[in-house]
């Protein structure tokens, strides 16, 4: 499956919407087992949540842009599907989130080219349910500082911090990709299946819990006019860096 | 302590009880403060539960085998005495839980020898107790890869991902385990013991929590026709090696 | 802020009550927004619990010392401002407790000084807020092998193992640590924050919630005649060593 929502892959709720559908698809076909996820855009695998959905809309749109967001989450997270994220470009903040969501992470081996939670640096806290996919993932202390820091790992400390679990040459991604999905195809799928929901369980049911209080302090976080400021500045950076 | 069950130290019922017996005097003698676990049988260390005992067999004998292998784990987990696990060849599966049950782990650094819970490779999934035990060892993410693709690690990779602490050559295996003995038992032994404790617990509570439920989803799991049918033909497979 | 207790910054009851009233002034202090620990003293950061307070003292003073060492513990875990240890020097028991409930830890990288949670060579258990913290830090595995062993890490293995984030020349450690800050402080606080309340609250609420057991606990710990006995003949060991 290839993202391509140019320029920069970014989620808005259009994208999540089709994401979460193509993705339902998938899971109700039974010829297919496995999906890699990459970008057909160059240089970005996804720029993360759409600012524009956070920024002067009113609090119905914050409310199903969120729930969207939770939506693929929660599908990705708990797919019966083998995934494997390819990523091919720079995949900060829901970007990262979507690799980390994965079962296995490849990524190109350019050091211009980084990922990571990097929320913090926008004065934004990453959620609950963001934190735990991330401790899962890179273990409780890389997870504590990189969320302070709001963290883009370039691709070689990527590696390092185990963060990505591989790194290849740009233009063996996609045929790596494609190795191992079928060394993970090779196991039988119902066990493979149990396994997987045993290790993700307790943190998809923390989300499913609380997914309503979890859209609430969204809201009320995302309405703040200091956190409006401050996307509207970014706003302004992102446009001022592109002309 | 030396496995000497050959030709591959598989855990049988009969294993299990007399490993659990041995484990309860020694556990009683006042003079024994600790157990080097190895192999009598040359290349392997333990080859695993016993598949015979889980193939064609009536719904008390799974019962049974189960609340053995429970009790072996229990025993070995919660053990006062300092355990050390020198790992001079093989082990699959349930060897490996053995190995992580231990204090501590070395291994024989011969690249022949594999140690890992394929579960997933025979259609199987590892209950939740040897899960949590396996991510208390390696942390979430490795755990959940190897989990589900049911990886047997060669010991340098082993060692690598923090499988097993130490790999030395097989000749010096037991000098080594000796020393490293010598070492845990140098501290005293309550504070050490009750450290042991603080740390195992919350994993040891879990399965005293649900143990029959995990003898009935045992049972129903093992008693499903795919599943016997799966285990049949790996039985075959490994009579065919053999001659 | 610099630990100025000669002869080894024992964390005595003045010293910790003093800490606490800093910390409290510097977190009320707007213009406060990170600090920096490290010791006045030559080659030791700070020798941990002062045992002269648990030794041959009456309940009352015990459950005060006691509530002390939480007090400190939560301030300084729960801290708003951004922390950084530079370890200057040794740092066992409570010395390393310290640095670990720092944001970020920065050590001489000089082989003889060392840092652990060596409780238990003294025969005493480090309490169960002890272990989450160093769990946090360094994971499952270590932690557990650390504890039992009362490890005291020099700082190259205190680097490996995750204990420390960084080994620069002792003379370079102050330089270090004030860039370190700058880094930190570049972040926007709020969501900075609330970011590590996010990663810290479970391990915070729980001594929160078990914290008049926790003294209890101490108290008829360190009240037995084998653990006092142990401590003086400590206490004797290290008066013989200086003399």
């Amino acid at each position: 499956m290839k993202f391509k929502s140019p320029p920069v892959n970014s989620l808005s709720l259009d994208f999540l919407t089709e994401f979460c559908i193509s993705l339902e698809k998938l899971e109700n076909d039974r010829a297919c087992r496995g999906v890699i996820l990459t970008s057909a855009v160059p240089k970005i695998f996804s720029s993360g949540l759409d600012i524009t959905e956070m920024c002067g809309k009113s609090t119905e749109h914050y409310a199903e842009f969120w729930r969207a967001v939770q939506e693929m989450w929660l599908r990705l997270y708990s797919s019966n599907m083998v995934t494997v994220a390819a990523v091919n470009g720079s995949s900060p903040a829901g970007g990262c989130l979507i690799a980390l969501t994965c079962d296995y992470r490849i990524m190109a081996e350019n050091p211009k080219f980084s990922i990571g939670l990097n929320e913090a640096q926008l004065g934004i806290v990453a959620p609950f349910w963001f934190k735990d996919t991330f401790v899962n993932v890179v273990g409780h202390r890389v997870a504590e500082s990189s969320l302070q820091l709001g963290s883009l790992h370039p691709a070689p400390e990527a590696h390092r911090i185990g963060l990505v679990d591989e790194l290849v040459p740009e233009e063996k991604l996609k045929d790596r990709a494609t190795a191992v999905m079928q060394q993970w195809l090779a196991l039988p799928d119902h066990a493979r299946q149990l396994t997987k929901t045993m290790m993700r369980k307790a943190v998809l049911d923390r989300l499913v819990a609380h997914r309503e209080e979890d859209v609430q302090n969204f809201i009320s976080f995302i309405s703040k006019e200091s956190i409006q400021k401050s996307l509207r500045m970014y706003m302004e950076m992102l446009k001022k860096k592109k002309s």
